[in-house]
């Protein structure tokens, strides 16, 4: 181990070794997809979940588009990160004060990413309020939700947040949009001194070519690590027949994190297999979530596939990190 | 049985029953496609085609893309409705009278729907005059189809007529369009004295939300019911990849049929199976044609699939209504 | 005189002589336009609207886009057909029948025609009815107008009556359209046996190069003639700046209106005029009414120019024929 | 004097009654433009610019565009709010802080306003950070502008800031946008503790019909006056050769400034002239700004026209509102 | 005079000083437009012309479109460049070989450009061609004109011809366009050994920012000078209403024309003026032809209008150089 | 045998016979795809790829996209056609002399084909340099690779050299396109006489209706045979959900290639296979190379599939030319 990570052990993570003769940085779970789109009654699709370890087992946040295509977002837990059971009903958000109480009005949720900082599980996904913008809430107990101001105005997609302050703020990540299949998108990064005003807004990476030419949006929460901020993205290709939807890295300054130190110029992952390819969306692999285990490095990135099912990819950051390095275009 | 279906037995129609333990409204048939691509030589594809009961057995129009993908219309027969013979050449329509030689010359057909209706089996089609239109013809025999004149200017698609008049008019949905894949689409009523000359246009239902926000189109010929008229529809979804066709249902006033009473706010059936989402539209389920055998309500719809093949899905009509009742929006 | 005209006498219809030196086959009023778009209170626009000789006089139907840019209609009288009165609220339509008021709700009106036939006055015009489609009225008096059903389904614009019933019935063009700034357009021709149903509906003509290559719209009421129905009509070049709207003519076989024997190759008139290049909608010339002189064939073409004012322009039938023969493409 | 407007008085501002017979609630100042396109040299247009009282005369910030098309803003000043010296080279901009040079490198700006608001004046503007959002200075002397942070990420136009805090924050609306000719616009309303974070997003109001049927963003500093705010904004009508730009009013809660309370029907003022009509960008009136002398309630609206030269209109507060009020639909 | 220009005298060309006070590089002629729209019968708008010295007078070959809006082109003489002579029939081109025949039914041609090289006027425009490429032919005399094989494969616009061979071949700049209203458009150079096979193709500009934003296009002829070749070319900014045509200057490496030594940020002119901003296109400034004279530099440019209109615009060639050094971005 | 091939014996091809009881005129290679996407690491995908004999084995120019999604194209070799060696780098091409190294860098090169002319063996490929054209080179080897010049302007794909000289010059397909996902396609045909500069350019065909409505281009090099000029070439239709790519075959005159004889009506094949229908572009079936056995008529034709793999399919010479006049509509 060269890379030092800052975090927790999660010895009990999801984990399958490398298999034998694979050269692949990152490597599939051989049982994909984990979550099936009908795990629930009721349910079109579970896809694009975030998932975070919670009292020595594993809880999370997953969006599950109904069967009228309403896009909506559940609870969930399980004891080993690859069984779930997941509620039932979407979650109801309680406004955390009465200004909340004039924007909770629920329109849609979809994408969310689970953050734990200082002393609760923090959330963030796409919620629907004259357009798509940031959502912020937070729960102790993945039973009770608590809505806070949303972070942006709309149009704005992919809000991920840092598992600490930086520099005494919290900090954001997140991709302006606009109202539609936006054709477009850069990461920037966002900055507030109380979790309901942001400033300091600062450009982080544009998208360049090939996999990520059309858009790119940050991914799980960054992993803290010696080397660097360990940002797991997503990137979009415009093909004549759509958009495809592939995942890389960048390694962030610690404490400029809008400053790109390497990025990853090949994918690490693209969709490749039938349950990414055939589905919703065709062409889909979208990285929302990822379990590391500090002392081994070991990760577990959960991405949903072609809009439909929940998937599972396996490496390890110091993996990560040297394919980063080496393959770098900034 | 609470519902009353004004139809007729058909007791031997193809049926299979729930499968057991499944929760869902609408099971597909197990043999899924029941019409492959190439079940008569030099054709690409078989979908989106119209079935009915016919002396004793069952006989269809059926939409046949030939191997330049010109698209026309093939007359079959059967004896169960699930084994075919289709004519290996179009249907050659013959004007009904000198006026219908003008307009007679053929461009393309497609999406048929077959109605029984007074003394005859009566055709509409997509058909191209100048455009997209609704054309409408009969036949006595399912050899023999005689052409009249198309019901509507363009540009017009998805014309369904009603298995008996309304207030002593001919009666007949439709879904103007414009010259492309249109990405709007209403369901629009209109009345005929003659079968020739159509007005009272009433509008009925627009795209909402979800699996039927771009655009919506009536399915198979209107099932009556004690409760109103049983349409199944289709709608139609606009990802970043494309149009995703699911069916639905809505029971409407049985005198203003223009007025909805309750719509589906769920799909009923989405692509989900490898045969709706690969071919040569990936994500399309099309319903054009159902069977019902009035004293049980089982109802058998079949569906183009991936606009490549046919196939059947099973329920009962008192399921559909029941479903559609509980799960209203409209 | 070599042309016999179907029609009255106007004996004291506007009119100027061709300007000397001219070698216009039509030439524009001197005092344009003859109406402002200020002329009633609250208006922002007054254009493409429609005069009829009445009581010796002249009445007619005006587009008057309101200063919220709601499009109404509007009555109007004058003695000489250059002075206006016109009622400075927007025309009441009241339901000709119980059906009638299921659609009588006004949303939005435009683009008004207006023909003498057999005992009444029929007002035409763009009825917004989930979509623009032809509205279709009669008044007496112009005092009092009364609301039919729509002729057809949505979407459609510039639906125009023929003076006549042909071949026992009544005859319409319109313009099949999408919902927006429709960019194709062809001119079709549909018969009506009761003003309520419409059907046998026939392709007139297409769009095809230069000043008419992108859509094309029938103009004012069909002049008959001893050869031919003759129509004057828009046509629509797109620039890269927008659309271009100019006149030219078309002569039609007297029995089959739409068989097209004559059609000119060169535009009539094209926005030349600072009136007609600069306004609300840059570079329009729409002809929406002509009144003709029998004995003289004199006639004066009102056109929109520019989307705000109204204009009027002189030739004679005869030259309008001759010019229409020598010059034609069909 | 019915309605009691909060602000200073301005005697010497520029004015003229309304014109004998009119009855505009609002009317063009006779010599317009006031200011030409080519003021300063090397300036291709000078218009959607900002003008406040200062020192007992008048100064403002200037959008000048100069002959390579950059979007650049000039300071200037004027005895009397007619004849302007603007400043021939653009404002350099001091960065506040050492964190806003991280942000400072200027790429384009436009359409700026200006607020007294308790010790300095506040400029906004279009500022060009990775697209566009809304940049945020100050001046205490037009001589020297200091930046700081932006408000918001991109991508946003036309921020607007409140000319004192509601509840103790800064409020400003804007217009949230994407990076092109933008088709969509709505206002938001945003509050900040500091200047320097933004949030509480309040969504105020969408675009409607006609006038204001594409887009809508705020215009002048909004007006306190005992009705509420007096917001004078822009409405975007797309007609077939582009986008149509006028004025119009709202009046909105005092202390939940994202309530709309009245809001005009009809526009207060569309391009008419010549010099509206005619330009770099035709059929544009877009307002910035408003002088108002509260004993008096005259208001001098400046506004840019045709993208291309700056110009003048009249009122008094008080007929705006009653216009308001009289022709409402929130 | 400090710059050498490679040409000859032309001490009778048109020209005005430059207007007292005036500090603009280029200024109009006076009398603008120097060729009306309809100075033939039967043509709609002449502009986008060419222009060249001939036999002590003036030639040119002149944009007609006729009022079908036809394409064609016309040749013309004029003693003084002012007062011209236009022939009413278009040109009808020679095939100069039995191949060229091949290709040589007219279908539509514009925007020509003439170059007196070697021992005759060439002339090169858009040719219709199953899509626009560049036609080229000659004349000897503007009588007769013989037709050549197309340069290029469509689609293409702007071909301009050097006046002599560089390194022993022929020269030509185009701009390779798609076939509707093209939003790109980049210069490149060309080589050819026998003016019928073209190679060794060089990049040489691209479109940048403001008012050469989305496309850019070669003007006149190349003027050879001392300071390498001297080209005038379009270059054309997207505002929300449509595109508008400036003109600009760079100069050119003399071997190497294909490289950019320096180039005009700001353009030299832009539409300014009611004819230029008003017509069939408005906001369109062209340059198609210069006259030098090469004693004194003067350079008398023509331009379309409105692409309706010709005109003509002075300056000298030092002021433009020296303009083009101080203002450049390559 | 009827028809006489223009080739040589290729006796160790890759074959299999017709299956059993089949019909198609083509079939496929029953272990297809031949080449998987991860044949070489760091490879994405492999096909659109040009196979010829070589030394009596085989050798090719393949595509093969990185897992940045980079298009390169790679040299490899085969001693059955069947299992291959590609060399894991690309490419890297020597410029033929020096002027070439003014345009040699390397942009992005894909769908090459070979063609065996004179003394060596001409590659040309769709070619970045500021925009997609036809790059130029040639090999003796399959190691080294020499750079001619590009032969067209862009923006230009799919060009395609002839076997011999024609009428004394080189001869060469393309498909001029525009910079994007090129919604048009026509086939054009270039002559050279010192492949370097090109000219005489002749239009061959046009897309038409059904499979092949949207665009064409030529596919692998033309077959000579006594009944002309063979050509393969592929279609593309525009679905509701995006591009699908079949082949079909032409035949040309042997003088005048551009002059088109017979051309299929319907397709040869089409996307049916899975393989065909789910990868990186769904349904695509493209052909840049075919084997011919001169003596037998053998062919197999190298097609890419789904822009993922390369796949083989079967015919002969003889078959496909009765097919194609069978089936004919030029």
């Amino acid at each position: 181990m060269r890379v030092k990570i800052v975090g927790s052990a999660i010895p009990n993570m999801p984990w399958q070794d490398r298999p034998a003769g694979s050269q692949d940085v990152i490597w599939r779970y051989s049982n994909n997809p984990v979550i099936p789109r009908n795990l629930i009654p009721r349910a079109n699709s579970i896809f694009n979940s975030a998932v975070v370890p919670f009292n020595g087992k594993f809880a999370g946040v997953f969006r599950c588009d109904d069967r009228a295509r309403n896009m909506v977002i559940h609870s969930g837990k399980s004891d080993d990160g690859l069984n779930w059971t997941i509620q039932p009903d979407p979650i109801q958000l309680i406004p955390d004060n009465p200004r909340v109480a004039e924007i909770s009005q629920f329109v849609y949720g979809y994408d969310p990413r689970v953050c734990w900082l200082d002393d609760r599980y923090y959330v963030t996904w796409c919620n629907g309020y004259h357009g798509p913008t940031i959502g912020v809430g937070y729960t102790h107990d993945f039973e009770k939700f608590y809505q806070l101001e949303n972070a942006y105005l709309p149009f704005n997609r992919n809000g991920v947040l840092f598992p600490r302050k930086i520099n005494g703020k919290f900090a954001m990540f997140s991709r302006p949009s606009d109202n539609g299949h936006t054709p477009f998108g850069t990461i920037f990064y966002s900055e507030s001194p109380d979790m309901e005003h942001w400033g300091c807004h600062r450009w982080v990476m544009d998208p360049n070519t090939g996999w990520q030419s059309t858009k790119i949006g940050a991914g799980p929460i960054p992993i803290e690590t010696s080397e660097g901020w360990l940002l797991i993205y997503h990137g979009v290709l415009t093909s004549c027949n759509g958009y495809v939807y592939s995942m890389g890295a960048a390694l962030l300054d610690l404490d400029k994190p809008w400053q790109v130190i390497y990025r990853t110029h090949p994918y690490l992952l693209a969709p490749w297999e039938a349950y990414e390819c055939v589905g919703d969306v065709p062409n889909v692999a979208f990285p929302c979530a990822a379990l590391v285990d500090a002392p081994t490095g070991r990760t577990a990135v959960y991405y949903g596939a072609a809009d439909t099912v929940t998937c599972l990819a396996f490496s390890y950051v110091d993996d990560i990190i040297e394919f980063t390095k080496k393959n770098s275009r900034v």
